[in-house]
């Protein structure tokens, strides 16, 4: 039976979104399928994180591409107006990456394929951290979605946030516990080959496995420091990006 | 100052929607925008008649193309499994043309649009009539997507449903008192060129008109006798019906 629809952004949240689904339905990769968007945003690179992710897991990955509303998304910088801006998802230069009602239209696009495909849930992986600066990401966001999604079709579809009251670092412990391939998943909102490693997401990614003192695969860009990495998994990341920058100088 | 923005089907509904508010903004062709949606309706058809009323109202016309996100609008005899049904809303076998969670896909959208745009207000014809089948049509769901809305972002905005406790008699009668242009409506759910007058949308259309006391500009194939046109109106639009079936056989 299918069970679930996990939004996937291609990030380490979502992915672990996943990874607990499976496991909540037997690992029964029939039962839960992922989605994807493409609203043309800078950072693309994600969704081949999230190819890489569902292939991983072997559940269904469908792609919806809404490049023909991009009107619908402007006015954020992570669809083309403006610098990405840096630092803390607190600072108030973080609004910046607000897209107008994203989480309401990608969340009403899973709830559309979910019912087509007659699952029972969409899974979506908003967090604690995201509440400071993302409004659709609150708890009292969701409820009131969930409503609407009740009372706007016939059939019963639960909209599921696990994460909800959990913090990144939470998130990261989890996704070690059930070896979530952190390799594969993408944050940075700048979209280039490797973490910038200053852009909220990237600082906020970084934060999460050093508070969560879980190993941190990721390579960023510039002098950041991977403390708890072992000099070995340092190197090995750095080629991966040498080759990276090689074959996309 | 940039005040509403119209969803604009193409139909009779949503072009009285567009034609009120702008009176509401005295008749200021800046006040108000439009936006339609392809999503791969078979009836696109409607696509064209929006453009034709909104360049009639001279207001900005938005045209978001979903057909890349198709696969959230699979279940629907609008979007191409089985046959669309005929005969009145009422009707059990209406329920085919129920596409999961549309007017929540297309109302985020048209948030995310107005939001970035810096409008007040998004407009949309839903109307009693449509409550029975439609349940994304409901007060009550209008009523918890406004507050998913107002939890979700920043920026102020009220989704206004001025027919939602109206007929489709009432609005056909509103939109005749204010000239809306009922000949460049379309309605009908099979998308051929002229109106089939047995499908759901043309038979809640023609009673409307019928009920109303109004002026019905419709030709409808087949049979069906629209006695409140004067014969020189019936013969100029089966000339155009006539016209249409030869360049398009």
């Amino acid at each position: 039976m299918r069970e679930a629809l996990v939004l996937l952004s291609g990030g380490m949240d979502s992915a672990t979104a996943l990874a607990l689904s499976l496991r909540n339905y037997g690992n029964r990769s029939d039962a839960v399928e992922a989605v994807s968007f493409n609203y043309g945003q800078r950072h693309a690179r994600e969704l081949e994180a999230a190819e890489s992710i569902a292939a991983h897991y072997k559940v269904r990955h469908t792609i919806l591409d809404l490049r023909g509303a991009s009107l619908a998304f402007e006015g954020s910088a992570l669809t083309g107006k403006g610098e990405v801006p840096e630092g803390h998802y607190q600072d108030a230069s973080m609004k910046k990456t607000v897209v107008p009602n994203r989480n309401m239209i990608m969340l009403s696009l899973a709830v559309g394929l979910a019912i087509s495909r007659e699952m029972n849930s969409v899974v979506y992986g908003a967090h604690a951290g995201d509440h400071e600066i993302y409004p659709d990401c609150r708890p009292d966001f969701l409820v009131a979605l969930q409503v609407a999604v009740s009372l706007g079709n016939y059939r019963p579809l639960s909209i599921l946030a696990p994460f909800i009251d959990k913090s990144k670092m939470e998130i990261a412990r989890m996704g070690f516990d059930v070896n979530v391939p952190f390799d594969m998943t993408w944050s940075c909102y700048k979209g280039q080959d490797i973490h910038c490693g200053v852009c909220g997401t990237c600082v906020e990614r970084r934060e999460a496995f050093e508070l969560a003192k879980v190993p941190d695969p990721t390579f960023y860009d510039g002098d950041y420091q991977i403390d708890i990495l072992d000099e070995q998994n340092r190197s090995y990341n750095r080629d991966i990006a040498n080759s990276l920058k090689q074959h996309n100088p």
